[in-house]
């Protein structure tokens, strides 16, 4: 079994009956996924709230009960992956490109777990590619702004080397920025900008991390 | 001529020969159109950035050459109209769901001129509902927020009732809040919030003001 799996599976045992499960994006979210399909047929009841289009088929092929996040009033636990996180437990996401809804969801749950290879644990964050999601009209003068500041930024473009689309309808840019010393500071920067939607800092939410290592699952409690 | 007209046409004297300008929208900035319209027939050479489809088809129609805000290195000056000017100067827009677009186009412009008639000229801000632009992912859950603030939200509906979509593609919500002590503040908590895509808050950003009274037009040198 490899790390991924073996955390994805790890984490669906946090899943008790009746719970409202907030249901991450990408790999390690995918084995997670996987696994709670395999409950849900033993008969677990619980329903998902999906982060992206992505999930949102896997987990209905698998017969997960959903809801759209409208329709709940609050989320029991959400759990989902990471691109990079700090040692004091900040988070990078959106590699994936679901960092918007991932977002949401995460902001309407009462606890939020993140799932990864221990590869993802850095002392600061940044050597990861910022994503920031942004609306398509005049983007490029957000663009430039990102380069006057030294951000070497790079519009995301898909498999087919055209522009990435979000699920939200919007573009990503991502900041190359070696290291973010401010976390706070460059998030509440990135929230006044006029015409980004959502930034990939994830601050001060994650309670629980599980970090797979070769042989092993560790649970760090982060707050 | 009603005020509308007389403060749109005033508001156009103010583009020079080779000047990008920004064009908003709204029923004051409609007789600008026309105005801008006239002067190019005449031979005025300028480029409009259009703020909305709607002023894009005008602004067309009337054969002012136009530029993407992407093609521009900067804008000159933008003419706007605004749905609230508090005594200090900051102001309310969105009224006619324009305002991400007029925002992006503002916030790259060397100076901003806003055109109203006096009925805009207000104390304090927040007679007007303040319009939040939002991804229509989980929007439901903001709404829940704002209601449980005591904020009032509505949501927008067009002229046919169904759900107002704006041209980026997102809902507006829009707060009845009566007064709004500290804009500041305000505007800083909702750019915080994930999904909220653009508020109606212009602040610190208005250099001059054209007031519409019945017999003349008033020019406040705002900043």
């Amino acid at each position: 079994m490899n790390i991924k799996q073996m955390v994805g599976e790890k984490a669906a045992e946090y899943v008790k009956d009746g719970m409202v499960v907030g249901l991450g994006t990408g790999s390690t979210a995918y084995y997670l996924v996987e696994a709670l399909g395999r409950r849900v047929q033993e008969g677990l009841t619980m329903t998902g709230v999906t982060t992206s289009l992505r999930t949102k088929e896997q987990a209905e092929a698998l017969g997960i009960p959903l809801k759209d996040l409208n329709d709940v009033k609050e989320i029991d636990l959400t759990i989902d992956g990471a691109d990079e996180i700090s040692s004091d437990y900040q988070g990078i996401k959106g590699g994936g490109g679901a960092h918007l809804f991932e977002k949401m969801v995460a902001d309407h749950s009462k606890k939020v777990m993140w799932i990864v290879d221990s590869s993802k644990m850095v002392e600061t964050l940044g050597a990861f590619p910022l994503p920031i999601e942004v609306v398509t009209f005049g983007y490029q003068q957000l663009f430039r702004l990102f380069e006057a500041k030294g951000y070497q930024p790079t519009l995301r473009l898909d498999e087919a080397g055209q522009t990435y689309i979000t699920d939200g309808g919007h573009y990503i840019i991502d900041l190359h920025l070696g290291e973010i010393k401010h976390p706070h500071t460059l998030a509440a920067w990135l929230d006044s900008l006029t015409g980004v939607v959502e930034h990939g800092l994830f601050l001060d939410q994650v309670d629980t991390i599980l970090v797979g290592h070769k042989d092993s699952v560790e649970v760090i409690t982060a707050r």
